[in-house]
């Protein structure tokens, strides 16, 4: 299968090196940034051209890895150069925009399968891309109708994903809930672990165990990325932040009431329920 | 050194663990739990003994490695067997109750040093102790005054931590904000994903990049435990509630309004200033 891939960051040239380790041979790609195409091409992950007609001229399957904003624009180039039957899919973590973003400006021939491939990282460009990076992880695929599907399906299975469906109402939901909410309350612990600090006049993050470490690991994420995916899914991530709240404050409220007895239940409640999901899951 | 621990589960099992490995003998030890200390004598981690005083009885340190609460009754027993000179030292992650809970119950000859050694598991029970638990991580001391604390340094440096001295006020508030408010939002999370499935009727944790999984791996720690210490700092947790609330609410509602640049802003502030931190710390 030929495949093009616009876009070369940490997701771009991951998925073009997974492609590669499987014996599939080079993708095509593109990037806006040349020193990002440079890159790739000195690494040999990719074909590298340097305008995105070239890159798609013969594609089977282009994969969208770009930042969803930046889709209208990128569509607007190649809609005219896509080999007819050619196939679209996406990596927009964000799907009710990605859907929106392309809207009907591809030819009818050329069917969107909107995709999200859930790996990441906390770094970012193609300096840090790995091979391994989807292997064994859900992509999940929110299409609207079934055509295309086998091509794309055919592609992230082919790198090493599981695949799943989910409308992209639902699947905004419930990343809102596991991702974005996630990174808003990474974000927000390391800015308050900094005032802290300040206050105190010394150094305190050091005194931490793992979890620490764990909430803050991905407040290293690109601050101005992570800006536009939360704005696209503002409405469920603030369904996130209450769905959190009324999970927190009435322990919290039990603690400081000294109410031993129903701060106990609710933890109880809280990681039984939790356990039991993940082992029925299994 | 002649070492006794008190209580060998998860933590207590790790010291001994961590003082034979480095070639130092076995530890005396006790456990109110006749089934972990049959398995700690099995395994050859201690000289576990069936009675606290005989546990305690040639000591020159003595670490309480029980719950804080458990404290009063356990000195109540040892004080009138402790040798002279033998110093009491502890791994409470709560300093003030810590020092509360022994009060002056002990021998003015026995100097009690509270230590935090912050190193956990989101497991307990001496199955899974590991003897390397504590290598390269901080133990806090909270001494009211010198006396013990060149005895309690020789073992805690001698299991391969970094040492540091705080006030016990300073300790809880820190450890409120770097250890007791996630395990508080990891419960919470874990709690809401579990309603988040019932309602939308299907596995959905399944669909979560890393971010969720960190957030949630101290879910599973014991909940009964963790109401403990979280009732016992249950004020410097809330402060430190209030203070995540003050990064986190600006930056959602800025998202909710769909206002890009502050959000942006924010979130690179967050970002930046803890990057910085974390560099300057090296």
């Amino acid at each position: 299968m030929r495949i093009s891939i616009i876009g070369l960051g940490l997701i771009g040239a991951s998925l073009a090196r997974a492609w590669a380790r499987r014996g599939r041979g080079l993708v095509q790609g593109y990037d806006v940034s040349e020193e990002s195409r440079k890159f790739v091409q000195e690494q040999g992950w990719a074909h590298v051209h340097d305008d995105l007609p070239g890159a798609v001229s013969d594609a089977e399957l282009v994969v969208l890895a770009t930042p969803v904003p930046a889709y209208p624009a990128i569509i607007r180039v190649i809609a005219p150069c896509l080999p007819a039957g050619a196939v679209v899919t996406d990596v927009g973590s964000m799907k009710v925009a990605a859907v929106a973003a392309v809207g009907n400006s591809l030819p009818e021939q050329n069917p969107f399968v909107p995709a999200h491939p859930i790996a990441g990282l906390e770094r970012h460009g193609p300096q840090n891309s790995r091979a391994e990076l989807f292997d064994g992880h859900w992509c999940v695929l929110t299409p609207l109708s079934d055509v295309g599907c086998d091509v794309a399906t055919q592609f992230w299975e082919g790198i090493g994903m599981k695949m799943a469906r989910l409308t992209p109402k639902v699947h905004d939901e419930v990343l809102g809930f596991t991702s974005h909410l996630p990174h808003l309350l990474s974000f927000g612990m390391a800015g308050a672990a900094a005032l802290l600090e300040d206050e105190e006049g010394q150094p305190l993050m050091r005194f931490s165990a793992g979890s620490f470490r764990d909430f803050t690991r991905i407040a290293r994420s690109d601050p101005a990325l992570w800006a536009d995916i939360l704005l696209a899914n503002a409405q469920n991530l603030k369904m996130a932040y209450e769905l959190l709240r009324k999970q927190v404050e009435p322990v919290l409220d039990a603690l400081t009431e000294g109410d031993r007895e129903t701060a106990r239940n609710l933890l109880t409640e809280q990681n039984a329920a939790f356990i039991e999901r993940l082992a029925a899951d299994k």
